[in-house]
């Protein structure tokens, strides 16, 4: 039975740990760039960033350090993009395709299985400048669903199809994954996806049902113990945002879904406003937002988090509206979240926007992260950095997941000039 | 090319034809449930109301007739529905299978074939009273997609599944007609589906599409021409809003998608807050809302239009309001739907609030639609009709569609009483 309690949040005391870091070199390169493409008399940002999250849930001590150095690596892959003179869009692509490859994630190689034994992944990403969107839902036998739906996005870019058919902009399934082979993404066997370490974990699931629907209350003593043991708690969706060399913006996401889902069941990577939101400011928004989110998906779809929370980030105090969003969009709207309110885990967010100070001529770039699980991993690099730091957020000790939050983050300034 | 000039928009001078209709009989027995289940003090609709429509497009006047009685058809099965005392999510169900079983609707049998010659159905329901929402995308070999997301639906009322899984909301392809099937859902073979009338336009689309890519200018004239005689420039996604006994409000859209669409490609009538969206009245919204979209599933979930239009309606002044939400978050959007603007030919909706007049005690329905597109047709009943009144609302002559729009509608007022 599902609890139709009141959702009453706790609002935790914020932890924050901002990080400052050097202001950026010049690069001429990039201007030129700017000039051309947009010929705009607004300021530009030069260097760029990325910040990832590797999922929300619970990460054991004990794995913690790979989720770190999937997170530092993914961060690298951006950035050596962002060097390159690749647009955000790129670079997030670059740091999804890491955290996918990776066996401890949730996304891509070694994600949940289904019910019928097989991977389903969900994945999308926004393009903040042209705010195009591109995403796939239950696609199975790719091992990178984000270069699908990057692929989308790209191919959706161009125009029309033949005859003046309009492209899509989200295909799911056998279809997905027909067309990602067209446009020349191998498939990958399943039984290659279906790493030993997501098998390991889709067992122990198996297992920790059957005990669960025997009514054995003992079970979920030791379900906790054994997730805290293996790191299978998490959720493990996996993200990233970028502002790139030009300041644009752009969110990814992907995920292998719930474990023993339903074969077909498409969760909030892949759906509009709910899994990233990314757009560059412009005349109605004075900030580029980028979010990415992760958690369980039916709770993601019915509050639209992603865009909610884009939109929330457009006030003056990026921090405090983020904290406002979370609570009232999320932990407390029991209108759309009641009947799961009660014993869910549930989500992290990241975002940040590109700030312009008239004085110093410096760009900010604010990142922050919030969850309501009881962890989320995160790495985060400039362009300017050697080296990518990471973090495991925890909600203070005593705090209740799915009632309480979490919220940290950062700023990072990157010089820039006026054209 | 994609064109991307400038969306400025034309507003039309407003059409309209607003519909009186006699105050309903009291109906003791509504009454009781209504005390039953709530025992709220707000006062109650007595009656029911239903909204169709066939979509949006170019109807013909040679087919107008078809789609004027499956119209009537559609609101009688949703009054049968209500007058029997069915709640507004089942109500709107009956609408839609009766819109999908009809051959000339782009929605369940005889839907558009996809480039593999087949038919995939996308369709979405959501329950203004527990704001539940279930769809279906791409799926296959299912007469009636509608049940589908309506079993999710309720499925998903019922709570967690076994090992504390979440019920999906939201299933696609295989996946979803194996589920269908599985929840006593029968399947349907494919060559029954595509009827005869499907076929016929496909084979009509696939030569214009031929000729068209053969840079044929003649083609565009021949095709405007044939299209206007066959009745197959409408896009046809159908839908419905109810308003039941107890006043709570639902929605329901249904699509067959784009013709010629990529296998797996899902459009707006899966997403959640674009094809449809119901809100019952609450403390934060003091009207009950519920719309229904039809038009390019691209655009529509750009604009998150449903959703969008739902919110604006909470005005006083819903005309009004939905004339602001069609023009500024629907045609001048161009910053969500740039590169398609310039030629797009776009949605209608259908609205409607319950409304409480303290004074004389009597509940006002409004019910509107818009189009952007040459035509749409919709029907519309009460409880207390004999029969159904249907409508092809037509942009006025010498109007530019996808950069003009219509609105037109009425209000049915239904007695009430304090509980």
């Amino acid at each position: 039975m599902i609890g139709l309690s009141s959702y009453a949040a706790v609002m935790e005391s914020l932890t924050s740990c901002a990080e400052e870091q050097q202001p950026s070199s010049f690069m001429t390169n990039s201007w030129s760039k700017n000039q051309e493409s947009s010929g705009s008399q607004r300021p530009k940002c030069v260097g760029g960033f990325v910040l990832v999250h590797a999922g929300a849930g619970y990460h054991s001590e004990s794995k913690a350090k790979e989720y770190k150095h999937v997170c530092k690596r993914a961060c690298q892959r951006a950035v050596d993009q962002l060097r390159a003179g690749a647009l955000a869009v790129e670079a997030v692509t670059a740091a999804l395709v890491e955290l996918e490859d990776s066996p401890f994630t949730n996304a891509g190689m070694g994600s949940n299985l289904n019910l019928s034994g097989e991977i389903e992944c969900d994945a999308s990403i926004m393009d903040g400048k042209s705010l195009h969107f591109g995403a796939v839902g239950a696609i199975g036998g790719i091992k990178n669903p984000v270069l699908v739906a990057n692929c989308l996005l790209n191919e959706a870019q161009k125009g029309k199809l033949s005859a003046g058919r309009i492209p899509p902009c989200f295909l799911v399934g056998r279809g997905a994954h027909d067309w990602a082979v067209s446009h020349g993404i191998p498939p990958c066997p399943s039984e290659k996806m279906a790493t030993s370490e997501c098998c390991f974990r889709n067992k122990r699931k198996m297992e920790l049902a059957e005990g669960m629907d025997a009514g054995l209350k003992q079970t979920k003593k030791r379900r906790q113990s054994s997730e805290n043991e293996n790191g299978s708690g998490c959720l493990d969706t996996v993200g990233a945002v970028v502002v790139d060399l030009e300041g644009n913006v752009a969110a990814a996401v992907s995920s292998g879904g719930l474990a023993m889902k339903h074969p077909g069941r498409v969760g909030q990577a892949a759906h509009y406003g709910c899994g990233c939101w990314a757009e560059n400011a412009c005349n109605m928004n004075p900030y580029s937002t980028a979010v990415s989110t992760s958690g369980c998906g039916e709770h993601l779809i019915r509050t639209v988090l992603a865009r909610e929370c884009s939109a929330a980030m457009q006030s003056e105090d990026a921090h405090q509206a983020l904290l406002e969003a979370m609570q009232n969009k999320f932990i407390s709207d029991s209108k759309l979240l009641n009947p799961y309110s009660a014993d869910s885990e549930i989500l992290i967010l990241c975002t940040f926007g590109s700030v312009f100070n008239l004085f110093i001529c410096l760009f900010s770039v604010e990142f922050l992260w919030s969850h309501t699980t009881e962890s989320m991993c995160v790495g985060y690099m400039s362009a300017q950095d050697s080296k990518a730091k990471t973090h495991i957020s925890r909600l203070p000790p005593g705090t209740v997941p799915g009632q309480s939050l979490a919220i940290e983050g950062g700023v990072c300034r990157l010089k820039g000039v006026v054209d």
